[in-house]
């Protein structure tokens, strides 16, 4: 009999209602269905877990900040005594390896996410409270009065895993329940991440209506959800397409949503940095390309230099370590499938492949790493169409004819994530920075010196965000706490309100005797 | 002959290109059209605006702090040095009161916020960076990379401005040119404002493209404006149906956009309160609906109370203060076919005017001041009818039947800028108030104690904003320096970038020994 997992509603595992069909994920490494069904809910569903979290919502506004933090490390704690069964789930629905990216990096930066998010909570300045004496006004950031519904991404099935990566932190951090819909290439992974938090929140006698799953969406479905009048926001990580849908149909309903969908992480070589170290700068290109096969938001997609002897060589140099080894697994045949679209567009516009270009024979779902190249003069003619992410080991270079017209591609593109410029260290690139610099500065969230994009440090300076498309809002960043936490927030002001009815954050004590607060237009840890 | 004012572009002032039309403001105090011509511009306009504007765009972001708030300073100081002018000229198109509110009340605010806006970016704290040492990851917020559209609404000559209050101010200190767009009900005082801008830019050597003006814009060139690819972000304040759907091509276009449109202000009364100082509180009651004729965002639309004894005599109370006076003049026909509107649906949902209800006759625009009644029962059945705003002093008493109901009529509410809360002094009402302020709290921006919400204090603390459709996100607030700047600005990060290449405020040494820094976790002062 064919079994379909329940959904996480209210506390309960109960089987999705009125369920509109049924899925199962499947393995990349073999192109073959996993055994497991999972539901594709429907609007009952998103109703339920709306309503349910509605409950929900002054419970954690109540719950002091100790507990939240205790439960956002038992919760990483929980998940690391976990750690074999979600490694394996994860490596069986991604074929991500198991080592060292699910196990020795994905999994302990996803702890380490949380437990900084509890930091957070415990240290209460994340809220920014702001005091002043003299009007007796005060006011801070606060839960946003509805849940938040967190859509996970394909390609980190931990570290922004809907019910317990980056996003769902930071938005239990602030004090909202979260309607997790799981990303549906890997709905056994993030099952049993909210099996492990329901018992933790069981444990910290928390609303249980703080966490709930779902697997999946028809798309009319998702545009509901991120609309609904007791949503309180969306954080969504995925495909342009899916994303901008999304936003249009939450921008209307005035509910804020924080998409995070495609960038192309442009990487300027400077002519002295490639005559200095262009060995070195080769590697780490290509290793920032091909890590994790290619599937990082932050993967270098568009390459610029000058079309002179030390470009061609560096061509030359790149193309031998494309060339070489077998490529990973992608985590779908959908990823798969969006680099053979992309590649005919850029190829169809005039962009030639250097190397790799196909489909590698089966099993599973694998496309040969692949390097293009254009001239600038090409680029900058249709530069929307070589502007389109690919998920996989694949990035275009563009041979700019002089230094103008590298700085032209660079006026030419669209927001992205991040941007690197390489230039020589003693000096002979700096009349050419200072001029890219500025331009590029607008363009891009995270501006790189001689340094690849890949491998995003969780630290509160981080900024994973950019300007559009690259981002919904150039103002916000998806990574690094506390500044995560703002996206799921509310200002709230109290004027001439009684000591006794404020927040704690609020009165005149100091909280915790370290908090911050922005008193008189003073940071003090001071109380009044 | 005829002669139209010219725009300002690009530091010209010159005759608008293909002007689709012109416009004369009215003497609200008469009715009659002033003497001078305006144009109605058209997109040529705003694009030769735009392309301007991108070359002061580079120039701002280049400027020191100190010229910038030198900058700041001056405007404030010109202005007062053209009080005179600002005031006679501002009468005649808004007919409110020189004195106290044109000349004691607003004119002050509006240089004080200049002042304001000119100390943060001195001090250079508002742009929290953020420093990870270990990591060498440094972020903070900086300009958007385009102008800021600024609308002026018709209520606020000074304060609100397009061309010198409030959103005005925050965009300047945060970076970015400004292209203001006036109210088309004050276009000479929005002139004087750009001329002396203009005069200031010169003075402090600054980009003559970081002010530009234009009078008034046909709906659909509006929205070309707000989703232009050149525009960095829109502030705009005004009526609910332009603002919502300006917001709606800006959301677009993937275009930060603030909107301040309407709010109802609800004040509930508990019964603690009414038996205990019922004459001082309808006294703080009529000043708040009558100050500036009801012409305020924060005017008190709605006051919820209970249908007993204490109630029916708190109306009956209230009803004599609004009978009393003559009602001031309203800023345009516009505003006083608003309230028409508005009473209107009030009436035909079952409100009954208690006092007022009828347009004065002329010279001028004036309607009587207005109170209506309505009871819970039929509030409940169509609060969306009963929650217009209608400029104007005109207010609706919600007579619950009893607790329970007072508290679903405010569960029932939108998303205000402000609510309010009176309760009695020795505590009778403390057990109402902890369940009605739960509710209230996640409807409103700033939540009152025993005030009236008019009257908005310029302080660091301030929220002007609150949950849609007040704002159109609730994270940000339109008045409250440095908070307000944070509207206009992008999250930048800097990740390995050479010391001698990162904006000063991100280097290891403070640029000024005391701006605030988030660095490695703690706020603090001091150089790295």
């Amino acid at each position: 009999m064919k079994i379909i997992h329940p959904v996480l509603t209210d506390g309960q595992w109960r089987p999705a209602r009125n369920s509109i069909g049924s899925f199962r994920a499947v393995n990349p490494a073999t192109g073959e269905e996993l055994a497991d069904f999972y539901p594709i809910s429907c609007l009952a569903d998103i109703e339920d877990a709306l309503q349910a979290a509605q409950y929900a919502v002054p419970g954690l506004i109540k719950t002091p900040p100790e507990i939240l933090a205790d439960f956002l490390d038992l919760f990483a704690e929980r998940i690391l005594a976990h750690h074999d069964d979600l490694v394996e789930t994860a490596h069986l629905e991604t074929a991500l390896p198991k080592e060292p990216r699910l196990r020795l990096t994905e999994l302990p930066r996803t702890t380490d996410q949380l437990r900084q998010a509890a930091a957070a909570v415990r240290n209460r300045s994340w809220c920014r409270a702001t005091i002043d004496t003299k009007t007796n006004i005060r006011s801070k950031y606060a839960p946003l009065g509805g849940p938040v519904a967190v859509f996970g991404p394909n390609n980190f099935p931990f570290a922004f895993n809907a019910a317990a990566g980056g996003d769902f932190a930071a938005a239990i951090a602030a004090g909202n329940p979260v309607l997790a819909k799981a990303h549906p290439n890997h709905p056994a992974t993030s099952r049993l991440f909210a099996e492990i938090a329901l018992e933790c929140l069981k444990k910290c006698r928390l609303p249980l209506a703080a966490i709930q799953l779902i697997y999946h969406l028809r798309p009319e479905d998702g545009l509901k959800l991120v609309s609904h009048p007791l949503l309180g926001a969306t954080a969504f990580t995925g495909s342009r397409s899916a994303g901008l849908s999304l936003k249009e149909a939450a921008d209307k309903a005035g509910k804020p949503i924080y998409i995070e969908t495609s960038s192309v992480n442009p990487i300027f070589l400077l002519p002295g940095a490639l005559s200095e170290r262009a060995d070195q700068i080769a590697v780490e290109l290509f290793n920032s390309c091909s890590m994790s096969a290619g599937q990082f938001c932050t993967k270098p997609g568009l390459v610029v230099f000058l079309r002179d002897e030390n470009g061609e060589r560096f061509l030359a140099m790149i193309k031998k370590y494309f060339a070489q080894p077998q490529p990973g697994f992608l985590v779908s045949r959908t990823v798969l499938e969006g680099i053979k679209t992309a590649l005919k567009a850029m190829v169809d516009h005039g962009a030639e492949i250097v190397v790799g270009g196909t489909e590698q024979e089966g099993p599973g779902f694998r496309f040969a790493n692949t390097l293009l190249r254009v001239s600038g003069d090409v680029f900058l003619r249709h530069s929307e169409e070589f502007e389109r992410e690919a998920f996989g080991t694949v990035s275009l270079c563009v041979l700019a004819k002089n230094e103008e017209q590298a700085l032209e591609i660079a006026a030419a593109l669209e927001g992205s994530l991040t941007g690197s410029i390489y230039s020589e260290t003693q000096g002979n690139d700096d009349a050419l920075y200072a001029r890219l610099e500025p331009i590029l500065r607008l363009k891009v969230g995270r501006l790189l010196n001689d340094k690849m994009p890949t491998g995003v440090a969780v630290v509160p300076a981080m900024v994973h965000g950019g300007p559009y498309p690259a981002a919904g809002h150039p103002g916000f960043t998806s990574i690094g706490i506390p500044a995560s936490l703002l996206r799921f927030a509310s200002l709230r002001c109290y004027d001439n309100v009684r000591q006794d009815r404020l927040p704690p954050e609020l009165r005149d004590k100091n909280p915790t005797g370290k908090m911050w607060r922005l008193i008189d237009g003073e940071w003090t840890q001071k109380d009044i």
